[in-house]
């Protein structure tokens, strides 16, 4: 009486559709094909097994078709790949993968959930390395077990997004040298240029040998030999530079594939065949912020459209708003964490938005607290409306939090002005009274208002090469433990006395520590009657460590006398 | 030309106005005055002296009058207290504390900020103990320093709000003997009794002798007792049992004080004088859930108003949207947080809400992570429309991101079918790929749709003591290691072969360890025709830190046959 139901994929989406099939409806048939011999594992924790942090790489199973089968009684066939939908008859062709044998299941309704396979370029000499990939158990199961046995500790990463730096950082970990390389000027693209510099460091301080704006020219007897010239030993060479959607299943049944080449779905992430959904990072979603089709791996949202579309096929109406891609990292003892849009991505997409950004850096929690550190923190607004756009934050505490209410906000089409209102918990081991997302509101408003002018960290080293007036507001003796070549020091505590020194003619861009007290210092000298005055947003300890790590590669000369990173 | 500008009250909201005032206008005189000899403190930090997380008294203090004045150019004026506000003639009288002189200042604005004082009960015996409250920095160290030349160890602690069970859990970690004596039958009113017996727990754990529902009769020479005969020895005694807003000034110079007691200002926190303004815990101010005026002794409110007064002052407009109330605590290595209404305060206030809860225990971050532990969380929202009212968490993980995203949505008047949209930002280290958040938001929806039922483990005990089939759906070794006495061990995966053994005819209550696989056993059961099916939430780690506390300091028989809170 029941319908059958087939599910192409046993991971996240594949998995969570069944479960929440078999929850709406007792009586259909619910089968689900696995091409490896895992379903329901955590990708999302599979470099966390390089490191020992998960011990046992079978405890990234996290349930058996058995008890599936028991509990849900549904049917996961393992080592099971559906080579084929015959849309005609509404079947679908399997093939055994460990035995080679085919046959044909039939079906109601199909849902693909195959995910995204690692882009594996075809480079010189590949057969002389050791390559590996990180899918699913048994890649990660084969990595590890390989390189405890292999003679040397070099390991390459290759691909500077999620994936190679949590593979990298959990290499390191585990006592490995690790070099990493990027094809791009920058690791974790959800992250702006200013921004990622404090990861660039965070890497280098943990002494994984970071390669930024190189390229794999080919492999000799392991190594690896960049565009650059530069051999890299390594006994073991993984690939991370990317992910392709599975589509391969869905174009050959002849499924319509969208323009950013992932399967094209509708609302209710129904395929062109009204029998057949496709969830997860094989199909491309609607960017709520963008208003264009973009491909999201992420897992949040194939659940969300795994349930959509269980939900669907028994006939509950379910709301699909688009998406803003969240994301969250820690590398080392730093923590990131995004949400919607960043510069480098309104500028890539050409988008006509006029926008502006808050940066700032303030304390996680209440200074006292013997573990409070800085948090580094950038919101992105509209111009006028104030219509928060995105927001990054990099910190060792409790970032997420922050980027988590901004997407909160963002789902409300919230603005800088409703950050200023937010009433959040506060307790001195937990936040400041006033937290970070309030002063984000409050700068942004003040910056709509046009109470006061800012430039960035990544323009002061052009201010120093100008010979431009920097004034740093820092006391003394924090000005004497490091600061920016040629800047003048008067302390706010001495501003109003030494207001003569200040020309009136010339542009004056001010800093202290982390942008608070030159903010007051800007303000101050405004209702004193200067035009052209700047706070340096992220301020001194924003140039320390956005200048640091090109500083330290490049060996170009610091445009600071001293880091200070406290 | 500037104007002069008097500010009441130097900490909190009275600091942060000035600060406000100065960076919007250079010329106005501003003058602040403080009772006390500290300005700018960290009232919230002041319990975490006594372990000595913060190791020095006066590093709570955050700035002195010297430095405000050379930063801020604003002048503070320490141990003078504003005695009389004499509003014909726009002056108020001041009196200095050390010596006792008394002046006159003028003003053009005024702003109160006195805050609220610790209730002092007057109680027999008072003078054969040593009392002390926790209010500003020479009270916390004159605590501190007493206690750390007591012979004894024993300090009573009466009163269970926040600061009370702050400054128990200090003292505590200090190493005190700690006895914390509350009245009612729980601390932490913002929590409901059914979240708050899990703190309970952890003060049982944590050796703080927590004695509920007694009251103290009088004292004897280093001793309480209490109304139940119960003799509590006390080297020290901490009076913590709430505060009262500081009104005094007001009141007699004629301002209006509301109905709750404390000053009644109007949206834009001014008095009933356009000239006087008043902030913090001294005022009332608008619940826009409760949809009446409150008293809310909370920080970040404070530094709210003191920016909306001192934009006023300015001309700026400001928008007065109401308060939620959010709060945070930390309890030895659990934390807490809480937004909006809760089910006590809805009950307390007779309010014509009709509302639902969704309770449920998640992992705060992927299993697999190492510290990864349970989340208690609980949401209210409205029936039918889905509106979010208010929500409290419990755990040793990140409950205040939690809470935060739940405030956020609150003040967009979000509902839980919102929730289940959000995109919030994941990775294993730090929450799951659906959050607890958007669990919840899934589990109100369903609730709504009358998917399903449910009761609350506060009923279990109900439940076992009238012989009502509790069906306990965990596999068999978890059964053997405590369960409900009475309950019958049907495993999720059994269910559907030994359905024969559930009657169809009597009311079913369903669990597991953390409700998640009874939702799908009451489901399927649904399916197969019983219409009496419950799930319990919270489940048996509920039940068994439900029923914890009250089992071990009343002696009461348990109605598991071991706990087990893992």
């Amino acid at each position: 009486m029941g319908r059958k139901i087939l599910i192409v994929g046993g991971v996240a989406g594949g998995a969570s559709a069944a479960a929440r099939l078999r929850r709406n409806n007792e009586d259909d048939q619910i089968i689900m094909f696995e091409r490896g011999p895992h379903i329901s594992f955590s990708n999302c924790s599979l470099p966390y097994h390089l490191s020992g942090i998960v011990k046992e790489a079978d405890n990234l199973v996290l349930m058996k078709p058995e008890l599936f089968l028991k509990q849900y009684n549904i049917e996961a066939r393992i080592n099971s790949e559906v080579i084929a939908i015959n849309r005609d008859d509404k079947t679908v062709t399997v093939r055994k993968t460990d035995t080679d044998e085919e046959y044909t299941e039939s079906y109601d309704k199909l849902i693909l959930s195959p995910g995204a396979r690692p882009i594996a370029p075809k480079l010189p000499g590949m057969e002389k390395v050791n390559i590996f990939t990180v899918r699913n158990v048994v890649d990660i199961d084969n990595l590890n077990k390989f390189i405890k046995n292999m003679k040397t500790k070099d390991v390459a990463v290759i691909g500077g997004g999620f994936i190679g730096v949590e593979v990298a950082e959990n290499l390191r970990l585990g006592g490995y040298n690790v070099t990493l390389i990027e094809a791009s000027n920058q690791i974790l693209r959800p992250y702006d240029y200013d921004m990622v510099q404090i990861f660039h460091k965070v890497m280098l301080d943990n002494k994984v040998n970071l390669i930024l704006g190189d390229k794999v020219e080919k492999f000799e007897e392991d190594k690896v030999i960049l565009a650059s010239g530069k051999t890299i030993r390594a006994g073991a060479v993984v690939m991370a530079v990317g992910v392709s959607p599975e589509i391969n299943l869905a174009k050959e049944s002849g499924l319509k594939i969208g323009k950013t080449g992932a399967i094209k779905v509708d609302k209710n992430y129904l395929t062109d065949d009204t029998d057949i959904y496709a969830i997860g990072d094989a199909i491309e979603v609607y960017n709520a912020l963008t208003h264009t089709m973009t491909k999201l791996s992420l897992a949040g949202p194939a659940l969300k459209q795994a349930r959509a579309v269980a939900d669907h096929i028994n006939n509950k109406t379910t709301v699909n708003k688009g998406y803003i891609g969240s994301t969250a990292i820690k590398v080392f003892d730093y923590n990131g964490a995004t949400t919607g849009l960043n510069e480098s991505l309104i500028k890539d997409l050409n988008m006509n938005i006029n926008y502006d950004i808050v940066r700032l850096i303030l304390s996680d929690k209440v200074g006292l607290m013997p573990d409070a550190a800085p948090m580094h923190f950038k919101l992105l607004f509209e111009v006028p409306t104030g219509r928060i756009l995105g927001a990054q934050a990099i910190g060792k505490g409790d970032v997420t939090k922050r980027i988590d209410i901004i997407a909160t906000a963002i789902k409300f089409a919230g603005t800088v002005y409703d950050l200023k209102d937010l009433e959040l918990s506060y307790a001195p081991p937990f936040s400041t009274a006033k937290d970070i997302v309030n002063y984000a509101g409050y700068i942004g408003s003040n910056l709509l208002n046009g109470d006061y002018k800012q430039v960035n960290v990544d323009k002061v080293r052009e201010l120093v090469e100008n010979n431009n007036i920097i004034i740093d507001v820092r006391e003394v003796h924090e000005f004497e433990k490091g600061h920016i070549k040629g800047a003048i020091n008067i302390p706010l505590s001495q501003l109003r006395n030494r207001i003569d020194e200040i020309p009136k003619d010339k542009p004056i861009y001010l800093h202290c520590r982390t942008g608070q007290r030159s903010y007051n210092a800007v303000l101050a000298l405004q209702h004193m009657g200067y035009d052209k005055v700047y706070n340096i947003t992220g301020s001194f300890l924003g140039v320390c460590l956005y200048e640091y790590y090109n500083d330290i590669v490049s060996g170009r000369e610091s445009i600071v006398t001293e880091y200070n990173f406290k």
